[in-house]
């Protein structure tokens, strides 16, 4: 299968804008799976939440009709992030949109810095959606630091993890490597780029989106700045074979009852 | 406080020979720590279990008692990897002799490849001991690909992993940063350099021994090949700041009831 990652430069607070540009970008390339960047349709750095809300969506929305649209017409299952309205509540989500239509939604978990003060943090593990036989997982951004992220979609039987990012620490694209590595999983991370300078902050997004292989391999990384489109033909069975060596499997490997993990 | 990891080539069967080594190299440095590569005592590759056997330890031994007396007579904690006989059973253990004269032993728990005809794996989980106010974790070489292991420790108070290793895949050096990035925790991987061709099997060790930091610099490496020794000076204080940003904790953002990670 074909996957993509797309990075561009979200503008703040033009909705209309982000998602025609988003649609432009992904009928700019032919793929099975585009994951897009976190918080792609708003923009970033909220000045509060009441703004946030007012740029916000609900997953079921008419104005992510057309992204869904082109995912219908084209087979093309499209992984998005947007502020999630729900009820009262609001969260900075990744919608997947898949050609049948169906539309499943992963809040993200881990809040990263000034997030806590916009957002709830997800109320549901990291979820994995089947399409077409390919199990895709989902994780938002800083997810990434903690490894009880990826490894809750690896064990749940996640083939390839759809990573939309905001990132601005440096650390994040070498430690998908690891990620990658540890889980014998595919990871798709589609950062943005640009910056911000609101809410009494300036923040650089530092691109360098990028495909990685279950054996660690950066199969595409871009550049730190400007658009791109990264694409990659991907052999999903390179994810489910988990052995590292022939007598070690990462996850069978495991020793579960020797963990100390909920301290 | 200071931290070496010393990396050299052990010869095979020579556990004599190899003692007397490590007494010479941690006599080389002044170090409150050092930490010393996986089977340092006995070789990697044996031909069978009686073989194994055969080059064993327990704890107690008198071989040791030269390593330990030089962690009574400097203060220097001394962590090194052996072949581990307790009974009829035999593990692939790490052992940390403190300046005190106590001898605490971690049994790795994930067995690289042929190891598994071996050894048996270890039955108890990774231990952190308490060495004049710095806690020390251990792990052994491959545990370092299940991000449980080190995640326990970090759980369980290290400040610091030792980590003897006898690596032979590519991965480990450049993972080991997004370990210490993920647990804001110090690693002190000592591996061994050189080859053997025993046991049907050729085997070439990768050196680059390491010391990083909790923010995931490399303090020191060491080359592909050649023993070296590599002390730094670290400041145990910066692996109980668990905070990657004023709003982020490493350990304290973690939301264990959305992980899925007993399947």
């Amino acid at each position: 299968m074909r996957v993509a990652a797309i990075q561009f430069d979200p503008t703040f607070g033009d909705v209309r804008g982000n998602l025609a540009r988003c649609l432009e970008l992904v009928s700019s390339v032919e793929a099975d799976l585009c994951v897009l960047p976190e918080l792609a349709l708003s923009g970033y750095l909220f000045e509060s939440r009441a703004e946030a809300m007012s740029l916000s969506q609900e997953p079921g929305d008419k104005e992510l009709d057309a992204l869904a649209g082109f995912a219908g017409r084209t087979g093309t299952t499209i992984v998005v992030g947007f502020a999630e309205r729900a009820g009262e509540s609001l969260f900075n989500s990744a919608v997947l949109l898949a050609p049948s239509g169906s539309r499943a939604v992963y809040r993200k978990i881990h809040l990263f810095s000034g997030e806590k003060e916009i957002f709830e943090p997800g109320d549901r593990p990291p979820a994995v959606v089947e399409v077409a036989g390919v199990r895709l997982g989902m994780m938002v951004c800083f997810d990434w630091i903690f490894p009880e992220t990826a490894r809750t979609l690896a064990l749940g039987g996640a083939d390839i993890i759809c990573h939309p990012a905001n990132l601005v620490l440096a650390y994040c694209q070498d430690a998908m490597v690891t990620r990658c590595i540890e889980n014998r999983i595919f990871a798709v991370t589609a950062n943005r780029v640009g910056r911000e300078d609101r809410a009494g902050q300036s923040l650089r997004f530092t691109g360098m989106s990028e495909i990685v292989a279950p054996n660690g391999r950066i199969l595409a990384r871009a550049d730190a700045e400007g658009e791109a489109v990264l694409v990659e033909e991907i052999d999903v069975a390179a994810a489910r074979d988990k052995a590292v060596t022939p007598a070690n499997d990462v996850l069978g490997d495991r020793r579960p009852h020797l963990y100390r993990l909920d301290e």
